[in-house]
């Protein structure tokens, strides 16, 4: 066990103006009515238009900060934990403590990633420092703007995908209080970083060498097939052992909030690791998969609709590229 | 105090292959023989050719375990720490493992970016994990090629650059070792964001769009001015604050390793500071600003070069683009 007496005192979402429905979807891709819904079950999702993805990370956090009853001067490290950056050179964190309006606040800003799982392994590793004191309180950002780097070309990877943003803040626990994380874990795979990718726009393929005859060199490139096979194969051993680790059952959880990859591949993993139906956050029909988003606008949802309270037991989970997988565990 | 009983068992560093000398710059930049020295002290240089982040990264990280007579099987976790990035999808550290040839093993891989200071950062935060007992030993690696984003018609700037990795493994000391790290501080003012930026590549400004009469957009732009204004207004308190909680003073320690970020703005800050020439770790005139690989390159010639041994005290300084202050100091 690896128990840190942290709990999440907030949390907040953000989804940006553009609402796209699958109709709409049906006819971006030039594909049948009713393609889009039945290929990704995503009924509706968000695209940013001229918002910047610090602006609606900066509006999540402000929606955490305020369901926490909170300011930002409580806060003492701002993480963004997202897949997608909003430029290369500075951190995202950074622009979302300027578009909070607290550039000159001095609080330390950062970046983590591994792509769809950033948000969990920002949980992770944050919670350390809180535990041990470092910071009272930090918040984590989420933000996503998968539909720039889209590849209208693979018209079922792109089906699956919207934007969004969602944050959430983290204290250490007070005497008496049963809230912590429990356990988590993650692996990388990087034998399968080729299964989801974005080539070009770093140094390996500049962006300054950008053609458009090879554009699909700089939109998101995936293997559904392929990284399903290695999902599959991978994650009923590697939840097995993180429930041993937390000397747990899947059945002991009141919620599973798994990163909404995909709905087919959701159901088909939820029915091998024996996760039923009612302990299933499921979210995907009105979200789409917003990337690292995905998870904390999960939790977002649970707490604001119910379905979790103090005192639960919740399993985040997901794979991303590189491949990685990656689950925690936590009394919220 | 918050100490972390860790220690650095291992050190390692990469250059690539395209050496290039003062004069070499001074022509590629159409300058004057003689410029680009005076500029930069930057005698020489090292840029990559056809090397990627993510293979340079893995020989500092072989190098770092070869130096700790270590194996990749003792390592638990990797982090990149980079402030560029190989492929904007997966994070590099998939890629690094992947370059390592342990695409299978499983180790969890993430990237910690804060530009310049991504060492410091990770550092700072994997401490804990490692304190905590959650990773036996951890692989930190900063692999950066500055010189496909340059601007050169910033010839200011560009005199800086150069390409390079290092790397260092982390691991908990052992019962009556001294090692650990005493205080580590970060702030970040994101009203400095603009100083140093890269705009393009990202979701603000994809490389999608990238047109060749807004190439600027999508290279390095750097205020040389405006840093130095913002690091020479808010170093030394930031530095004080830290020096106190430490309850330290900067005599205390044996060597300063500064990110080599300028040498002219080292150089005067370093008097502001205090620091003496004896104390100050300097690598710029064969190595120029390697972005976040030039603290771990500055600690890793300490070590060869026996200017630090087991239980002298060492702080890391720095800036980096957000804008963000960052230290750290630890006892070897």
């Amino acid at each position: 066990m690896q128990r840190r007496e942290v709990k999440i005192v907030g949390t907040g979402k953000y989804l940006p103006a553009v609402r796209v429905t699958a109709q709409e979807m049906d006819r971006r891709l030039g594909v049948p009515d009713g393609w889009v819904l039945k290929k990704s079950d995503v009924a509706v999702r968000y695209f940013a238009g001229t918002e910047k993805a610090s602006e609606m990370g900066a509006r999540a956090a402000e929606a955490a900060l305020c369901s926490a009853g909170l300011t930002f001067t409580d806060i003492d490290c701002l993480v963004c934990a997202s897949g997608t950056m909003e430029q290369p050179i500075p951190c995202t964190a950074a622009l979302i403590q300027k578009a909070m309006g607290q550039g000159r606040s001095g609080v330390p800003a950062l970046d983590i990633n591994t792509t769809c799982l950033s948000f969990v392994a920002a949980l992770d590793m944050v919670s350390y420092m809180v535990a041990a004191g470092r910071y009272r309180r930090v918040l984590i950002v989420s933000s996503e703007i998968a539909s720039k780097g889209l590849n209208w070309h693979q018209k079922e990877s792109t089906a699956l995908f919207g934007d969004g943003a969602a944050a959430v803040v983290m204290e250490r626990v007070s005497a008496g209080e049963s809230s912590c994380i429990l356990q988590a874990a993650m692996e990388t795979y990087g034998d399968g970083a080729a299964f989801s990718e974005i080539r070009g726009g770093g140094s390996a393929l500049p962006a300054s060498l950008y053609e458009p005859s090879e554009e699909e060199h700089y939109a998101f490139d995936m293997n559904g097939a392929g990284i399903f096979r290695m999902a599959s194969q991978l994650l009923p051993s590697f939840l097995d052992r993180l429930l041993a680790a937390a000397n747990m059952s899947i059945g002991d959880f009141k919620l599973v909030i798994p990163h909404q990859g995909s709905a087919m591949a959701m159901r088909l993993l939820s029915r091998k690791l024996k996760i039923s139906d009612e302990q299933l956050m499921y979210i995907t029909p009105d979200h789409g998969n917003t990337i690292a988003a995905s998870i904390p606008m999960g939790l977002h949802e649970a707490v604001k609709q119910g379905r979790i309270e103090r005192g639960d037991s919740v399993l985040l989970l997901g794979t991303s590229a590189g491949l990685s997988l990656g689950g925690l565990a936590f009394v919220y």
